[in-house]
């Protein structure tokens, strides 16, 4: 559609006033009507403007090949909007680029779907999709079709975010949980606790605290290649490690394969001021989210080269060999402890860290 | 991944419970742990289940023809849930069918994004599943992926659902603003603005009004193929009349083409007691939502073929001629009224109708 363009008043016939120096989201901003358009032309298009986006139908339309596509979506609540390292247009982008990375996919077009709280700063909302703009260019994706709605006050936290994406499918991929067998390694792209303790501090600012903790938030589409690149048919499986932490991931995977694994708590990779907030806050690290790091299970020839290619990536520079798959089959994660003891590592069992994306 | 499946305690070893009875969604429900596993192998994979589906995996994988796509996303914040001839399930599910429906594609896949607030009843949650999966089985799509978040009670107002798809574009539709010409005819394929009316009737019931009017919530996925099945390379465009109601669509027509259009008022379709509510709460019809309607313009020696095809459908029976795209380039809707005057429709300015859809 064409730009709707404030015309000032000349005294005479048709005209379109538009509301000098609103501030904040009102209601009408997601009646569909002209205001709509507004926040759509005034803030929206211009900063994620592409060819796709630009014809602002309500759907975009896109060539692919035929080969197989992955289709991905997330919702983000994350609180407070903006963290160290981070906000929730960054979080929203990376954690669908992420979702598809891990599954050999080339992220290509995302949608975005917003949910504005009557009120909200627009301030707020520029930034927001500023951050968008910026991760989706990092990523080498693009933002091509949205929606926004708006809920009177009280009915939402200021801003929520919906993304979905689709990517095309690497031919030289084989991710999945069947593929994996004794013998296999487990690895971890860096350092883990990063993204959720880093929130939980941010919130916690108030009563002042401080820390140098940043979220690790970051697309992994280039980090998921280099791997595949390097040893593609030796990669078996992929996750990323978000809700539920590295716990939630190791624990499915020793579940759903039925094998034994066994984790090595000493090359498990946390930065000192993580672990210590971490402590602090009576947490286990292993259970706090990640928006930065996935997991991946290898053939046991290729560890060494996988790991080369994760550390030759700016993301993977800390990635580590962690533990193996095992040949007894009772389905448990077991770690080997720093100080030589050993214990079960058991997915979360619900709500450590609310509202951490 | 496979079922949780709740182990009754044997009093020895390892055992999952579940909290018996539970009926309200609490927050850990959304940290990505046991609870959110139960959530979504208790209430939601049952009810939606589907090989694509069933892998839980956080991104759906399929094959795709070379050719193309349609992408598209929408949030649903409509209050209430229920309403008569819908609810916030079937309205997320076939307003995005009917996004990639009116683009030429034929919907094919479906994500679905749910905020659930704290308290929400889960049998409320399991009646609007039941409801997607109904109104996919209709549509003819699957729901591969999904999320849930929970957020605390007075950050969503019970449940915000929101909803992406992608489709195949079929390769003889060809449908675009820029092929609409002088002489073009313009269709709605039915009635108007009961979608809109029915939700705000139910909202007013607190108030003791009552009426006969069902919204119009329906996939129009059958209905546009018919259209095109039998004049596709004589459609030139077509746009579900959703937020901003049949005048936002006719107007943006105007306005982006620079064509006059002309509209008879006396062939809009509308039903007495939809007129009848719209004027009561003091409601131009024209600009209140569908969710089951879309206009068509056509090339004008195609008009008919194109109003018997669509009639020929149970949601087209009702389908109209309403006036034309006429050569002065003054970018205006006009309406000749019913009683024989003219005024120009324009895009409503904003919030007619909160929460709508």
């Amino acid at each position: 559609m064409k730009p709707v363009t404030p015309v000032l008043s000349n005294g005479s016939g048709w005209e379109r006033t538009s509301v000098p120096h609103r501030r904040r989201v009102v209601m009408a901003h997601g009646g569909g009507g002209q205001l709509t358009a507004e926040l759509i032309e005034g803030i929206i298009r211009p900063r994620l403007s592409n060819p796709l986006l630009d014809t602002l139908d309500d759907a975009a339309v896109f060539d692919v090949p035929a080969g197989r596509m992955a289709f991905t979506t997330d919702s983000y609540v994350v609180q407070p909007l903006f963290f160290p390292g981070g906000d929730i247009g960054r979080l929203a982008v990376c954690g669908t680029v992420n979702d598809l990375a891990v599954c050999g996919a080339t992220p290509r077009y995302l949608s975005v779907g917003l949910i504005l709280e009557e009120g909200l700063e627009l301030d707020v909302l520029r930034r927001v999709v500023d951050s968008m703009a910026e991760a989706a260019a990092e990523a080498g994706v693009r933002i091509v079709t949205g929606d926004t709605k708006v809920v009177a006050r009280g009915q939402a936290d200021r801003l929520y975010v919906q993304s979905s994406g689709v990517g095309i499918l690497r031919p030289d991929a084989d991710l999945g949980v069947h593929r994996i067998v004794p013998g296999d390694r487990v690895l971890v792209s860096g350092t883990v606790a990063d993204h959720g303790l880093a929130v939980m501090l941010q919130r916690e600012n108030a009563f002042g605290m401080e820390s140098g903790l940043r979220s690790d938030v970051a697309p992994l589409a280039g980090l998921v290649s280099e791997l595949l690149d390097a040893c593609a048919n030796d990669v078996v499986f992929l996750r990323d490690a978000t809700r539920g932490g590295l716990a939630g991931v190791l624990a499915d995977l020793a579940d759903i394969t039925g094998y034994r694994l066994t984790i090595d708590e000493t090359c498990i990779p946390i930065r000192p001021g993580t672990a210590y907030a971490a402590e602090m806050l009576g947490l286990d690290p292993l259970d706090v989210a990640n928006e930065g790091k996935f997991v991946a299970v290898v053939r046991a020839g290729a560890a060494d080269a996988a790991l080369r290619a994760l550390r030759s990536h700016p993301l993977g520079s800390l990635a580590s060999e962690i533990g193996s798959v095992g040949g007894t089959r009772d389905g448990m994660c077991e770690m080997v402890t720093v100080v030589g003891g050993r214990r079960v590592i058991q997915k979360p069992y619900g709500e450590e860290l609310p509202r951490i994306c």
